[in-house]
């Protein structure tokens, strides 16, 4: 491979002669004129084929060649706008490495959604599907630079758990030799457990949600990062929130404008989230709902006709803190000021894509947190590692967790997080 | 937490007040002094009490705290070689966050490994589990870091899969709504998905074995990361697993040498990891481990005595390539020149960890699959979206999978991947 250039890195070759190694995305054809759309993972470029500069078999081939036929193709590489990407490749030479068995079953016309989720190996490779994981790649490599950067411990949490974090509903189980194991939910209860050990941390892993819901914001399989800091308040937590998004957002704007383009994204929007983000107090939230003419009593959660409506008056990612106590877990803190409150807070994101970080300050008192236990019907037997944390060395400790999907899907513009991970696991869709 | 001082940072602050805040590692008392040994997560730093320069009541309160009391200390930096880290605090002022509601359970004389294991919410806290597992977080980082300044994109494989990769034993199961899902064993057959989509990608998860074995090898929740290049060759993946270590090992070696010193690593061994590699062709090794006196008949694999003699030979990881088609997995692409060899390569590390790197050049031919398939009893069905790869645009494509506890058990210099992730989980291990 040490000869071949990628389709991104095309603008340092201008005027060279180059070898490109992919496959078939399209094709046009004008008389002396072969156009070949060549996509080679990383970007498409126009390759034009002119019947006066190669060979009549050379001529012959590129007009047989089918949608997907793997490629590797040599030519001088030229700046023009008006191709896609700006460069064009005058072709010199051309090799088919293999041509499809079969005719490409995702033709350029429209297919149904389960058709393409069927196709989802295949799917990939289309313009769109390309960018939004291109784009999610950099979100992820983004996050792992924020905390390193930062001085934060990558200290994974284990998926195989021995109980519920929060309940027993909507997790899945697995046979786990002799015994019974959970897949994890959350991570954060270990997090909390390293954030003791390491001071500030995160994990980052998948989770799991055994969720009947079939909504476009949920997945049985999702990523999620959780950071936790050792003496960390509420007020850490959202500015650390806010220095995120802003750095995540910054960093796609940076590196992957290309691909916003493919998706029609409007940059002004991704350029608007700055710090400081507004903030929200739970109560003003209740208000605002209000008067908006959404007759929504305090003391509820947010459903998303809500968080639309409150994330519409801004034009960028909105705090909101102190949410009640009675509607949050058990290992919040509440508030001392006024105890029917909570330390907490949840990130709605803009245009309407709901929430995408929840998080708050964690219940660091042992008898508090052991009566809160007994309060929710909890098994102590099961917390009593958790408890431990409290037991020796307690500290204010606070972090959120953020959902790696949904973020993508806010950063996209894209309406459902199925397109946002590459082989997306819900209620009724384990294959590919 | 804006004023706070970590003590990795200590080295910036000679000779200025800062605040620490943190846990009472280990105190020593001797007449008018107290030391203090505070660790924040990040190392640890002694802190010296001078009657003379406390009030009476700040200088008892030192003498009472008990081990893991989580205390802020403020005080002068001072340069010392003699101290831990190579700085001491001059003690100015001391609060008292929490006290331990009992005696902390692990202290400093030897407990058994299975009391450490049922306490590893605190393991953690100790030096050396600290050392190895800062170690762990920045070999993840050089991961991410290898191959983001290479181009690869990272595109997740998922957890959950319809079916076996190599066959239905050691497998988790899990309850899908109204079907069985299984637990990936690797993401390496949707990496290859991928890579037709993206050119260059790795997947970086968590994947699971449910394998009875109770080695120092063996967990059944582990973390791997999988490049897979396409139009990449054996010979692409003998050099990038090369680059690939030689860039992890140099990152520790810059970055962690003060973990390294606690764990008392030999860093010359570490130093000796430079490209290029010795290469070992499997017939000569199978020559070499004749030669070293063990009976071992061509055609088999090689067991951990056999890899330890292999890597005693080296200073270096070893590069066994070319192993038998028929003791490898189904999609090897055979040897042109020799069809009952593969085009695989398998990575040993030295100093007896055995393998780290298994991978190879993947078949492209559909006809040859399709046979492969059969041959091995899979079921056709299952596996229609992978020959789909072969399909439409097959191309010579390869790739690899490292193991990271194994990879940090290595640089370490530790016996046992237990202590390399930080909640194990093994055959009689799923707590806390």
């Amino acid at each position: 491979m040490s000869d071949q250039v990628y389709i991104e890195d095309l603008g340092q070759h201008v005027d060279q002669e180059v070898t490109l190694k992919g496959w078939l995305y399209n094709k046009r054809s004008k008389g002396k004129l072969h156009f070949l759309i060549v996509r080679d993972g990383t970007g498409i470029a126009q390759t034009v084929v002119f019947k006066g500069d190669v060979s009549p078999e050379l001529f012959e081939l590129a007009g047989h060649l089918t949608q997907e036929a793997s490629i590797i193709v040599r030519g001088q590489v030229r700046a023009d706008e008006r191709a896609p990407g700006g460069y064009e490749i005058g072709l010199t030479g051309l090799e088919l490495v293999a041509a499809p068995t079969e005719e490409y079953p995702i033709q350029p016309q429209e297919h149904g959604t389960g058709f393409l989720m069927d196709h989802r190996h295949l799917w990939l490779r289309s313009r769109k599907q390309n960018a939004i994981l291109r784009i999610r790649s950099e979100v992820i490599f983004a996050i792992h630079e924020f905390f390193h950067l930062r001085g934060f411990t990558h200290v994974d949490s284990p998926v195989f758990t021995p109980n519920a974090c929060e309940g027993t509903t909507n997790l899945f189980e697995v046979d786990y030799f002799d015994d019974k194991a959970y897949l994890t939910q959350s991570g954060q209860l270990y997090a909390e457990a390293s954030a003791m050990a390491f001071g500030k941390v995160y994990c980052f892993g998948p989770t799991f949600r055994a969720e009947k819901s079939k909504t476009r914001r949920h997945l049985t399989e999702f990523w999620m990062v959780e950071p936790e800091m050792a003496y960390g308040t509420l007020e850490d937590v959202m500015q650390l929130s806010e220095a995120f998004l802003c750095h995540i957002v910054a960093r796609i704007l940076e590196k992957r404008r290309p691909e916003l383009e493919v998706l029609e994204r409007d940059l002004a929007k991704l350029e608007a989230i700055q710090a400081p983000f507004p903030r929200l107090h739970y109560d003003d939230a209740v208000k605002m709902l209000n008067e908006g003419g959404i007759d929504f009593e305090w003391g509820g959660d947010f459903g998303a006709p809500d968080e639309t409506l409150i994330s519409e008056k801004y034009d960028r990612p909105v705090l909101i803190h102190h949410y009640p106590r009675a509607i949050k877990a058990f290992y919040m803190k509440p508030d001392a000021e006024n105890d029917k409150l909570s330390l907490s807070v949840d990130v709605i994101a803009p245009e309407g894509v709901g929430e995408i970080i929840g998080g708050g300050q964690r219940e660091d008192d042992l008898q508090v947190l052991e009566a809160k236990i007994a309060e929710h019907g909890l098994p102590e037997e099961a917390f009593k590692w958790y408890l431990d944390l409290r037991r020796y060395g307690s500290v204010p400790h606070s972090g959120f967790g953020l959902g790696v999907e949904r973020t993508v899907a806010w950063i996209c513009g894209v309406e459902h997080v199925r397109e946002c991970i590459p082989f997306p696991r819900m209620l009724y869709r384990l294959t590919p």
